[in-house]
């Protein structure tokens, strides 16, 4: 990325990664042998670095047990694992319209192959989820409930902790896709009664692209997505059955992880709170700037009072979502997105499937001096004619 | 790892990585964007990045179109994706001994999965695969044939055109394992008739943990591992069918890429037969080291015509091969591995399954005094009791 890029493409992956992120992982790739494969120095260095990663993800997350900590490829495959490990033949799956294609396609892929059902959730106002619709959506054999922790299109944030609530009441196995949310909200998933919390490594938690988490519920027991090597039991024709081993197969990305583990790390020290803070006064700053824009559509609820994610995503009045993005980007190097955002049906619900949208993503990384640059461009846009 | 460390494990991992794939890495973590998922300068950055390493890979293994190039996590990975995205329920399927977890895992879980069924074939002395005795194997439905280019144990190089002549002739589907193979022998996809090619990054390739590759012949189809948002066709829940989308679902890791993209680069410019050349000189100065000594074991086929990758394996004549292991690491800081190697049906084979054997794997980076060094250790094990 050239010094002077704008970036506001955080919700897609965060940039720069800091400099303890790229330190951790040229650490791993100097170091790393094969983990748990050996018992030399080279492979102890990756056992111990992927226990200790381990660890501080059971910490933050609250999973109690770092051997239910699950080392993925992203965000993507922590739910296929969920939904395909969890939800047998025939089930009925409790599920909401912001879900991402990483919740979609699997779903659809289990209708097809194993005759699940699913009911989705429609929003109200402003894409804003209630649970009473939620309950109002039940029927007598639900038994799964997978929902996003944020939405990637509105950023509207939900409450975790009352929808776990609800999840627990109704016995509900609860699946949660926090890929907006895990590194910059708090997330604790045993008081939250969250079976499966899926994670990507690359975007809120700093870490390197092609990592991710899935982190496991007490009890639960999930049917492996992918069979292999160990490392363990290998006499074995089955995965063993202790976790993590259960499902991992084959060699992890260590360097990778020792820079998710250095993202944390990082986090940590600077404050979430902090971090978040700031990212989101960043994004009500680049709102406030154009509101009053006519013509101008917002999607998500920015009201005052509204649990948000710093992410603003709207249509100008005249030009095209996707000219607007290449036009920010070759002549004021900003870089944002433009186009479905992997979630057809938020854009069916807010009317804007055939336009795409324009998304604009903040972190805390952000400067002042980049807002208002970015607000000065919009405007600059929503006068001219496509 | 230490500077005094002799590392003989390039069966597990290579070590060290290049310089210029740690370069290459740390440049990805810098500058990569989500590729695909935007329109400007890191994403952009990165959708070349992500091309032009297909495009090396499909020329590296004649694979003749790079979108059917597909980045997987791992080796293992590419192999669930072939075995599940290719056999039907009920299939017959055919396979060998030496086969790693990777794939006797996966075809267990498919036989109660889908009731697949599959014929093993033994190898004859040595370890040694002949194409007569998978001939004599096949049955009248036998449509798929799941094959590895060299063991992991016995350093066995399997013929893999010949096989592939064999495959073709008999219209049998053609998995290979080419985890201890892929960067260090030559593979012609297309001339050796293969339709799923299972790639591991961290190996001989020299790339990063967290990659490897799958590359499909012409007009294979499978069905997805995963599913999820490909930045492609968003409004369709299912996957799209253009290739690699069609299997790569989420961010993929493309730092680890770039990583692997210059571990190629390296291979091709230090030359891939003479970087082989050196280090079956290697193995086999070990070899040769140690032979004479009574009552050692080695496992596979060391005869001066027999085709072989950089691998000894053996046992010693009074000592248990992980307290040897642990010995050589912690005397003289020499890297190997103990234990079954995730490779069990082998191991029954040899009858070793109840001791596991001692692994040394060698590489071109490897000199002749830590051969050396190695060859006086196992000489002084060799003369004691446990």
């Amino acid at each position: 990325m050239s010094e002077k890029a704008i970036y506001l493409d955080h919700a897609a992956t965060s940039l720069p990664k800091p400099e303890s992120v790229i330190t951790a992982v040229t650490e791993g790739l100097r170091h790393a042998g094969n983990g748990s494969r050996g018992a030399y120095e080279a492979a102890n260095w990756s056992g111990e670095r992927l226990f200790r990663a381990r660890l501080a993800f059971s910490r933050a997350f609250a999973v109690g047990d770092p051997s239910r900590v699950i080392f993925t490829h992203n965000a993507s495959e922590s739910l296929n694992l969920s939904l395909f490990g969890a939800i047998p033949p025939g089930a009925r799956v409790l599920a909401e319209v912001s879900a991402h294609n990483s919740i979609l396609r699997p779903l659809h892929a289990l209708a097809k192959q194993r005759g699940i059902q699913v009911d989705f959730v429609l929003p109200r106002k402003d894409g804003r989820f209630f649970i009473e619709d939620f309950a109002a959506a039940l029927q007598p054999d639900t038994r799964f409930f997978v929902f996003s922790h944020a939405s990637n299109l509105s950023g509207n944030l939900n409450d975790l902790a009352a929808f776990g609530n609800f999840a627990h009441e109704h016995g509900l196995f609860f699946i949660v896709d926090a890929a907006q949310t895990a590194g910059l909200v708090p997330i604790d998933l045993q008081a939250m009664h969250i079976d499966c919390l899926c994670i990507t490594g690359h975007k809120s938690l700093l870490g390197p692209q092609g990592t991710g988490l899935l982190c496991l519920g007490p009890g639960v027991e999930l049917e492996p997505l992918k069979y292999g090597g160990t490392g363990s039991h290998s006499h074995s024709a089955d995965m063993p059955e202790d976790y993590p081993d259960h499902l991992e197969a084959g060699t992890l990305n260590t360097p990778g992880i020792c820079g998710l583990a250095a993202g944390l790390a990082e986090i940590q020290s600077q404050g979430m709170e902090q971090l978040f803070t700031r990212g989101l006064a960043l994004a009500k700053m680049f709102y406030e700037g154009l509101r009053e824009i006519p013509g101008i559509e917002f999607y998500g609820d920015y009201a005052e009072t509204s649990a948000r994610v710093p992410i603003v995503t709207l249509n100008l009045p005249r030009m095209d979502a996707a000219r607007a993005a290449d036009l920010l980007s070759t002549e004021w190097q900003i870089a944002c997105r433009s186009g479905i955002h992997c979630a057809p049906r938020m854009h069916d619900f807010f009317g804007s499937s055939d336009r795409g949208s324009l998304r604009f993503s903040f972190a805390a990384s952000n400067t002042e001096e980049e807002i208002e640059k970015a607000i000065q461009a919009v405007k600059i846009l929503a006068n001219l004619e496509e």
